[in-house]
């Protein structure tokens, strides 16, 4: 009876979720917009509120090559984003191959508007990421933004350790074609764009320090149109590589990215194209130490309520550079974060950021303290 | 302790849906836009997202004469919708007559926001369509569009097998009052629009040939605002008379629709206006063969595991022509699809369509290729 | 099994809710806008859709010090507002002493954003709102619009009546700062706005005369940016104070506020502005009767089926007055409402509203009828 009046049904396998932040800033440098802002210091913002409905259409009971969907939807107020709702994840995967025994190679397969296999910081959902602003590249390189296409997702030859519930697979891969127009919008060339993604994991048990050593490569490869006023006069290349290492040994842990972006120009007039080519670079480092009880699946918590969380503290540094043009002198930007993660419960963390950036190209030099709670069901 | 930590839990009954479109798509005419499309053919897209909350806010256990509610939001990112999620139903149900024996004529009626009981295709949500577009003049009439207002419908001396669970009314009629405006605003005039319709079911058992047979005429009639330039002038007249016929016996179906719409148009000067009127009409035929096993909740199912879900087929050939001034010479559009829906899970389905466009006006042939999953919770 | 494939889950506690209105509406005084509508007097319409989900993120079972959290989305068509959903409370509440024993005083902490503690009205959540129309006060004076900010609300020496589940503090107060720019934006300013309120109720057993007789007091103090042109000039004080009343003795009940505002105001030219004040007053009271069976959470429920409810009704009377300008004549505006709520279910209402508006400012008199349901889950 409490079923039929007062719980959610479906009619489907249905899990509902949703992130949330809640932020204090403050910057040393005032920020102005002309009609609208005047000299803001400090600001409460609630930066992004997301909504997710995932599941299962079809459950393969034998082998468990599954049919799962996800729907995200989100509101990001702060910055340029909208205080509207919008799509933000709508795909379907499909495991190609049988997910019944962890120590098989695992190949699924993603159709529709999803996050890009790209590096380490791009394909993280917003729940999961350590710091609170992005590193620059992603959404400077524009591989942030989601995309519509099919990607295909696999690895090899895992190392499983049943006991501690491990498993890691000597190689992981990612292929596909997508749009490359960004989220919620039909193409704007009949150029599908490629991204690929090859990882390798040093083979290791669960009690080796090799464990979780990562190195990665990433690589993206589109045509972007190339107007001179609104003619179109080419299409250009967008070309972005990447390489990234990991290293998660507990207590401590290292990630580093690089990637280079090439970017087809065009100048002049649209009878007489000039054409060019603006080669970009960026690099992130971030070194964190984890310290105070970790909630792990097992023996520890059976005997402890369902809301029994221990808190865990996670101090990092990150380093952060970006340079738009690298055949022009002084015009990256450097951003170096201090930062601490405090968990306080299972699917909240309370997040302070020191944030001071050198801006050259607007010769600038300031300091941001960001405080924030996400929190989420 | 489940229940109150890791379920959804409402404080009425609440049902949470979901339909999703995944879609790729290719033209042989290329599309552009100035400024931002170049030469498109081919494109990956997510047409549609909808999340739907559904139930009952008060259940009349005696007489079965239950309040139930729906919202529906959407966003359409494709052609002319936009990112942002909307309201698309939202309205409120009475069942003004008993409802427990399937065998009483039905009578409800439904205030609120809601698609419009108009011919077969311009009621179906978006889950049920057979077909990836539209008809023509579903969107091209106005009809499409959900309206805010009251709707009765009900139904009378229905034929029913409980053995099939097969229900058919003699005839089902509904009839309502909207605003004429369209979703999410406010009425643009103060007349209230009209519209009705009619079906009538030839009575027959289970195993008749005559088994859902289905012939219905609708009717719209209403008042809109025309203007020359930002000055009103009159309100025109927007009528929209339609007829319908269905046949649907496994393992054929033929649907049909022929709709004539009539919309009075002002021209000359706001001191000396000229009034006229645009006829329309418009048609549109769909035949339609299943094969594979059909889902038919039975003693088939009884055995199986919840997850089972026999794949069936349903190749079928609609042909849709849309003529929008019977004055004017060659300016009607010719729509011919062929078509594949394959149904592989419970709320899912695969859908091929190949369309073949004669847009007289334009004077252009063309040819697109649609594949489209879609799916559902 | 069931649980699986066909109920809503979550990873935290979650309750999921809604209120949608449907309303139609005459008025005497039709409306016009150039270009679109063309002197409306009647309109169905949903003004308002809101989804809810709220829940715990962690739940302390020994002293009750909760986290919860609450994210409110919602669409208003009607009026100035829009058909997409967009973000309306997003916050995280903390009970900062044990909520175990209802004797205890209580106080919470809530960051993020959610509706400002002032007088009775403003705080009200749509499903509460007793009236269609909100009181002028609080659009006119911007206290209605969601704030982001940090807000703690407390209460002292409670008096408890564990018969009657009755809860009534001596004291209640808030007090809280917000950035004061209105929600789903940074602030536009480094000031930040205090908010504040007491609430004296006097102390009384349940049976008592004196039993919910509620004195309070409120005040906002903020800073707003004033341009000429485009230009910052000052920041202006934005003043807020009101006073209010409420006496719920069923089955009569009267509320009453008073408001005053102070607005800084900036004319002549950015390089000489000439600074001045705009001084606004208000007041409403509210005068209800209550009859029918109520629901009592009591032994009355017990033998009755999940949705028996009782109907009952409520008759009520407003008066409305906002004076935007004290020291200009003519220009209040007065709104009396005679109105009638039906409770017909457990989250239904309907609404019957006959409002007479005496605007002096634009020389109208006109009245308006409303009927709404409101409904949710």
């Amino acid at each position: 009876r409490d079923r039929e009046t007062a719980t959610a049904l479906s009619s489907r396998g249905l899990t509902v979720s949703g992130t949330i932040q809640a932020r204090a800033s403050h910057t040393s440098e005032p920020v102005t917009t002309a009609g609208s802002v005047d000299r803001r210091k400090t600001s409460l913002d609630v930066p992004v509120a997301i909504l997710g409905f995932t599941g299962s259409l079809y459950r393969d009971y034998q082998e468990g090559r599954n049919l799962n969907y996800t729907l995200r939807l989100g509101a990001s107020p702060l910055g340029n984003g909208t205080q509207f709702l919008n799509l933000l994840d709508a795909n379907l995967t499909y495991a190609l191959r049988p997910t019944i025994d962890q120590a098989d190679g695992q190949l699924n397969v993603t159709f529709g508007q999803q996050l890009l296999p790209f590096g380490l910081e791009v394909p993280a959902t917003e729940d999961l990421k350590p710091v609170i602003n992005n590193a620059q590249f992603a959404s400077k390189l524009g591989l942030a933004q989601r995309q519509i296409g099919v990607i295909v997702r696999g690895d090899l030859d895992p190392t499983v350790d049943y006991g501690y519930n491990y498993r890691a697979p000597l190689l992981a891969y990612a292929l596909g074609w997508v749009n490359g127009a960004g989220p919620n919008v039909s193409d704007n060339n009949s150029a599908k764009d490629f991204v690929g993604r090859l990882a390798f994991t040093a083979p290791s048990d669960y009690s080796s320090w090799l464990r979780q050593l990562t190195l990665g490569a990433s690589v993206y490869h589109g045509k972007q149109n190339r107007l001179i006023g609104s003619t179109f006069v080419a299409q250009g290349k967008r070309e972005r590589v990447g390489v990234d290492f990991s290293y998660n040994h507990e207590p401590f842990g290292i990630t580093f990215e690089a990637i280079r972006g090439e970017d087809g120009t065009v100048s002049g007039s649209a009878n007489a194209p000039v054409y060019g080519t603006v080669k970009s670079k960026s690099h992130t480092a971030t070194f964190f130490y984890n310290f105070g009880e970790q909630f792990v699946k097992g023996y520890r918590a059976q005997a402890r309520f369902d809301d029994w969380w221990p808190k865990s503290y996670q101090p990092f540094v990150r380093v952060d550079r970006f340079d738009p043009n690298t055949a022009a002198q002084n015009d990256a930007v450097d951003i170096d974060t201090l930062g601490l993660n405090i968990f306080f419960a299972q699917t909240s963390k309370f997040q302070l950021n020191l944030n001071r950036t050198h801006d050259r190209a607007r010769q600038l030099k300031y300091r941001d303290v960001l405080a924030q709670f996400q929190f989420g069901f």
